[in-house]
This record gives C-alpha cells, structure tokens and sequence, in this order.
C-alpha cells in the first residue's frame, strides 16, 4: 500500500463508528489493509468466522469485528467492535481517502470555454477541456483535463468528471454524478435503415439525447447512446461499472447496479434497483422489473419479472438455472450410457 | 424530449414522403415520438397492428400509418398514409435532425497541425487536435475537439470524426465515415512470441495498419487494431456499433452490421452483408460468408456458411441451437426422472 | 500492404536468421506479406504442411521455411530454410518495422507539466498532454498527445503511452510498459454500500493504487481500476490486449496474456503464466493457478487450478467441456427419442 498521509488515533476510528475497543487504545492507525497483507500500524477487519484465525496470524494492529464474533486483540493490539465490519470499514476508508488530484484551479488557461457557457461558482475546467456553446456547468463541479462537452448540454452541481469523458450535445446529467475516464455519453444510437439498392445502410438520425439523473457513477470507457427520438435515462443512484453499453431509449431505473462488460441493447427498460453482474447480455426492447437480479455472464433474451433471480444464457430462473448447469455436468455420461 | 427548434405543417411532411393524409391537414408538427410517450403536436408512427390500439390512447396530433393498417385518425387529429411507417420515420427523423454541434470553424487555434499535414477545402479541425507528418484529411471532414491523427493517415472527404478519437500512423479512412467519441484505430494487434528463456513473452512488430471503406461507422471506444504485415480492412458501408473490438488482419466485408460489445478476434474474414448481433465472441482465422446472420451472445468458434443464421455457443444451426435452449430446460427432469 | 520504405537482400536476411538459401540468393526484398496475398519482392513463409501446395501459387520471391519441410524454391526464387518460420518472421517484421511516428521533441508548447513533476533524460510529452503535480516519469519515455498522467504518478523509464490514455493519480508503471489508446488507467474501483435508507448506495472510497510490473502492455480502451485498500497488480511482462476489465483488488502475475474482450471482476488473484481466451468472464474473489488456460468465451466461476486448461460457461475441464458441447448437440434427438 502506498504510504497514507493520515494517521489517527485508535480512540478517534472508534468514536467515528460508534464502537468500543478491547485492547491497547493507544494505538495510532496509520493505514487501512486486507487481513493478509496488513502490518504493524493498519487497521483490518474480521467481518466474519473465516477470518479469525486470520486475524491471529496477521501482523495488523487493530482489527474492526462484527458483532458475535468470538476473537481476542492479542498483545499489544486492539480490537473495534462495531455492529458490522464491513460497513464501518467503507466509513474508516473515507477517513483515510487522500486528497482528489489538484488538476486545476478555475479555468485552465488552456481550456476552451465558449462565451455563451455558463459556469456555477467554484467551477474547475482542466487542462485543455473543451467546453461548447449554450453548455451549463453547476457550481462546484470538476473537470479533469481533457474533457469535452458539446453545445447546450447541462451538468449539474457537485459532479466529477475524470479525464476523456466526452458528452456531446444537449445532453442533460444531474448533481452529484461521477464519470470516469474515457467515458462516451451520447454518441449516436445504432440504427440504419436498408436503402433503395436493397443492399446498403442508411443512416436513421438520431435526434434524442441522453439524461443522467443525480448521484450516477459510470464507469471507465462506458457509453449510453443518446435516443433515438427522445431522450436515454439513467436514474437517479444508478452506478455503472467500466465497459458497459447503454444502447439507445433504454430507460435504466433508480439505484441500479450494472457491473462491468455488460451489454443493455437498445430500448431496454429497467426498473428500480436492479443489479445486473458481469458480462451479462441484454437483448432488445425488454423490460427487466424493479429489483430483478441478472447473474453474471447472463444472456437476457426475454423480460424479467420484479424481485426475479436470473441465470444462464439464455437466462432462466436462477434455481433452474443452477439445474441445468449441473445435469449438462452428467449429460456427456448420459449419453454414453445410453449408447447414443 | 428536448424542445425542437423545428416545425413543419403536416402537409410538408406528407409531400416529403409522398404520403396521403387522412383527417386534421392543417396541423403543424413540432416534434416526433414513440407512441406512448408522445404528446400533443408531435408525430408519432403505427407500424403495426399492436401499435393501433396505442394510437387510439396516444396524445400524439398525428401519426404515421403503414399500408393495410386499419385505423382512424379521431377527432383533431390526423394520419399520414405510407407504404411503409418505419422507413418514412427514418425520414421524418431527418427533417427534425437538430444542427450539429458548432466545435470550430477551420483551424481551432489551439489545434496542433504539422507543417506537412494536407487539410481539403472546409476541413474543420477541433480545439487540441493533433494532426501529425504528413497526414491528408480531405475536403468537408470536421473533426471535433481533443482527435489525434498520427503521421501519414489519410483521411477521406466529408467524415465526421467525434472526441477522442485516435487513429494512429500510415491508416486509410475513406469517405463519408463517422468515428463516435474516444474510438481507437491503428493500435497495434495483439501478437507474442516466447522469449529464449521459454517464459516471458517477446513483442511481435505489427507493421501494418488499417483500412476503413466509404461510410463506414464505428461507435464509441469501439477498436480496430493494425495489421501484423498488411491492412485490418473494414468494407464499404460497414456499420460497427459501441464497444467493439477488431483484431487484427481481419477482412471484414462491405454494408456489415456488428452490434455491440462483440469481439472479433485476429485474421477473421466477414463477407458482405453480414450481420453480428451483440456481444457475440467470434475466434481467430474463421470466415464468416456473406450474408451470413449471427445472434445476440453467439460464441463462433468455426466458419459460418454465406447465407447461414446460427446461434449460441458454440454456436450452431439457429433451429438446432433454439432446440438445444429448449431440451436443456428439460435436462434436469430428465436426468431426475432416469435417476442418475 | 502500404509500400515499404526498407529493403534488404535476401542473403541479409538470411544471415540474420542464420538460414540457409536455397535458391536466387541475389533477391532484394521489399516488404512481407501473408502467402495467399504476397506480391513479387515479398517475403512470405511456410510454416506447415498445408502452406506447401499456396507457396507454389504464391506470387512471393521468397519465404521462410520450417525445418522438415519438402519444398521447392521454383524458378526465379528463393527460400530461407530456418528452424521455426513463425518464429523467424517475427524477426523479420522487426527489419521492416517502419519508424514510430513523431508526435513530438522534448515537451510540446501546448503540453501543461506542472513544475514539480521530473521528467527523465529524452522524455517526450506530446501535444496538449497533462503531466500533474509530482508526477515522474522515467527517461525515454514517450507520450504521444493527449495523455493525461495524473499527480504523483511514477512511470518508468522507456514506456510508450498512445494518445488518450489517462493514468490517475498515485499509480506505478513499470519499465518498457506500453499502453495503446485511451486505456484508463486508476479509476475508482466499484464498490457500493446500502445506505440508511435501504433504497440508495453510499460509494466506498477506492483509496488504493494500480501497479504495473516492467513490460507490461495494456490494450486500446481496456482499463484497470485502482485498489480499495492497496494496489491492484499486474505483474511484470504480462500482456492485455483491447477492451479489458481489470477489476479492483486484482492481482494479476507475470507474463500473463488476457485476450480482447475479457472481463476480470474484483479481487481475482491469477498466477504467472496464466492464458485467459477472448470474451471470457471471470467471477469476483478467486484464484487462477499458475500455467492455467481459460478458452475463448468461458465464464469461470470457480477457483481454477494451475497448470489446468477450462472451457466452457460455467467453465469445466477442457475435455469435460468438449463432451458437453457434443453431447448438447445431441440432446434434442435424444428427448424427442425418449418421447418426453
């Protein structure tokens, strides 16, 4: 681990998580560590069995334990109890998270900013950004350099946008929203249509936009194509892990969770805190209902009902799923056994 | 939907698409939209049976009707007769296209274009473009902020190159291409070979590069790598889509369509008209024949047949592989019913 | 293939190689090219049987032959019999290699280095670049334009980064490292809690690293995010080609080969050597022995042990796999045969 800038008194971490210590107090946290890997001076966490007899090996100094567990501190080291670890782990991280990279302060004096934008207060523009015509910009946002933003699009408050994200025009994203490097939001929906040869594509204008609602995350090298006629949404709280395709007039729910690789084809819709895994593919024109759940490596052909687990490619249910991934396991000897 | 700039009377549009209207003549357009979404003023489109019972709950003023279609324009409303709605709307889109964004007009002063660099008569060069040595662009391509162009590319007329678009050195772009946000050509393909000591890998020159046809597209952080010894080449009219990566030596055909997040590995030949749904893997040195049809999450693993639909993965016969999705849900009641 | 501005007599080549010429040892070679589409002046090779029969078609001058191989030069021609004619070309390609592109000398008037970053002896920052605060970067490396390095970065001496990469803040490259267009290198890792609410997600603070061993290359557009705790690591000599995800937490060996398309969720830990096909995903939290090959297209979901090779989604055994495969393709016969 990269040597952490901040330390901080055991007795502070515990105050902060509302947790008691048993053990040396005087401890000085200067780091955070998995269980493995930590030394003398980091904080770990025992969130479960498996790691107590970890904990006894580890050269960590301090652990945070979740309730019910049966662990001792050792010699001059110190347990946090809390209610549960791996929460109050997510709350020390913020304790020690750096300081954001100092890009830039106001607007670099390499960036091009079109007259008729308009920056909110505290605005930062990097090195080299590109800022169109008509484009609002909230206070307090962040541009890293190399950012670009076409004519008329409107970012709101508190946003951080990492260097080459590319937003084109007239799009709209709200307060509180993280893009990451490389990020395309509204690139042209993919949609031709046969021209009068019978053998070559023409190109179907795509006219819509795209709206990112408050507090959105999407990932490294990520894409949501602008709509066709109107506008592709991202709900509020929905987070998006890097390489995912957001095809045109998909309308994405409220706090979804989309991870990595995964592909939405176009005019998906999704409803409320849906959580897609990995490498999942969704084919066109469906609809995955509120809180849904699409495994890993999934290939969703069909619509999915509300609060449903799903599985396989093509998708079912998951306990289903799970079932025939085990009997094409006894297929192959099936076979054999029945001199096929 | 964002506010249109643009209005037509209804009677436009119809002379536009030789179309014949039926009810309200005098109403005036003011934007398009999917049927259930639509409101009063705007056009919408009834492409089928199911979209009639839509029309008649639709706010939309007016739609677009397809031939054989029985359905009432209602009162203060109106329909335009077409042979058919979907490709009229391709149209109609086109009508309402809002202007492209206005990122420069000529040479951005912030721009880097090499002395040796050729530029075509209303060539557009973005703010903190790199153009390099020798590098041609012809006449009409605008390239939007933040493009690199490396040394001896050549670059037809009329493009549209958007952010972040990187070609690298000695590549060919025909005419009339459209390259989305943060795409990368000319990187080099991916090839080793095992170093002396039998363990650690050695870099294999790719000396080659790309060729892109007339009024090819490829969507945002999509990828074609450069040839080992000659050109990656992309034919006339190919459509890929986002997120799409094509290794190199491959040879793909003329008025292909590649949705995205598909992977084409190196030395894959694609014949004309191809179409690839999206992520779909297809492995190294196949030939994929003209004309041929691969579905959504299809894992090809041997050459496809011109003319052949297939499916899966691996992928087979499109009937065979829809009988294999469904005898695999009925594999685990077997396999419990046998007692094994 | 682009006309090559280098050209070598055949006996230097040959002698190069420490091949022997059989046949007109006086050729002047031009360029390389694959055998079915070398011209007069090319060098091709013969590097298996097959190769034989397209050889005497071929319009080539020359070729590399592999030992054991009964060919003849022909009139007019020549061959370079070596040990292993794919390893030989590669040597070859070297020859041919044309030079990098100059995007740039020194640091570019229109690069922002900011003054506490140290650049290395023959350092060049290419056009509108960003180099942060405290940033190092070792001598001979290049930056072509637009690459973003963000603060406290250290990158090794002699690494070529393409334009559009972006490194963040407080990551380690390694020597001789390559990273092609518009890969994103440190961003925020994917992790979310619930929050009070139990509705919307709280972001866990990603306050770790990425560290990348010596020679490590990392394709156009792929990415790897930064550590939650500490660093994710990719070992030395590995190579990653386009469009990867490499997740938080990851601790990738050396000489490792990830093909295109591959997604490797969070805290995967892979030996050295290991051999991962194209489009395959990888499950969070397990571990890939050493020496261990995953086929294109596979989704592991389980620890896989070293030296063993998988297929399939879920993966099994190579040869477990191949029997499921066939063995699918038979089931629907086999349950319209039992009637079922």
């Amino acid at each position: 681990m990269e040597p952490s800038r901040k330390s901080y008194a055991l007795e502070a971490i515990a105050r902060q998580l509302s947790g008691t210590i048993v053990g040396d107090a005087t401890l000085v946290i200067t780091g955070i560590e998995q269980i493995e890997i930590a030394e003398p001076g980091q904080l770990t966490f025992v969130g479960g069995k498996k790691y107590v007899p970890l904990w006894e090996q580890s050269r960590a100094s301090a652990a945070l334990v979740s309730e019910g567990l049966v662990v001792e501190p050792g010699p001059g080291r110190a347990l946090i109890r809390v209610h549960n670890a791996d929460l109050a782990m997510a709350e020390v991280l913020a304790l020690f998270e750096p300081p954001a990279p100092v890009a830039a302060t106001g607007v670099h004096p390499t960036a091009t900013v079109d007259a008729t934008a308009t920056l909110g207060a505290g605005v930062t523009i990097g090195a080299g950004c590109f800022v169109g015509a008509g484009v609002q910009i909230g206070a307090g946002t962040k541009l890293y350099p190399h950012v670009t933003i076409l004519d008329e699009t409107r970012i709101g408050a508190q946003c951080i946008l990492w260097p080459g994200v590319v937003i084109r025009d007239r799009c709209v994203v709200g307060n509180g929203c993280i893009l990451h490097p490389n990020v395309s939001i509204g690139a042209d929906g993919f949609g031709y249509r046969p021209a009068a040869d019978g053998r070559s594509l023409v190109k179907i204008p795509q006219i819509g936009t795209v709206t990112l609602g408050d507090a959105v995350e999407i990932g490294a090298n990520s894409c949501v194509d602008r709509g066709k006629f109107s506008a592709t949404t991202i709900g509020a709280g929905t987070k998006i892990d890097n390489l995912v395709q957001i095809g045109h007039n998909c309308r994405i729910g409220r706090s979804c969770v989309i991870a990595a690789c995964t592909g939405v084809a176009g005019s998906v819709t999704m409803g409320d805190g849906v959580m897609v895994g990995g490498c999942v593919a969704l084919r066109d024109h469906i609809t995955i209902g509120a809180g849904a759940r699409i495994g890993g490596g999934a290939g969703v052909m069909a619509d999915v009902a509300a609060g449903k687990t799903v599985l396989g490619a093509p998708a079912d249910d998951y306990l289903q799923a799970m079932r025939q991934f085990a009997a094409l396991k006894k297929l192959p000897d099936l076979i054999k056994h029945l001199k096929l």
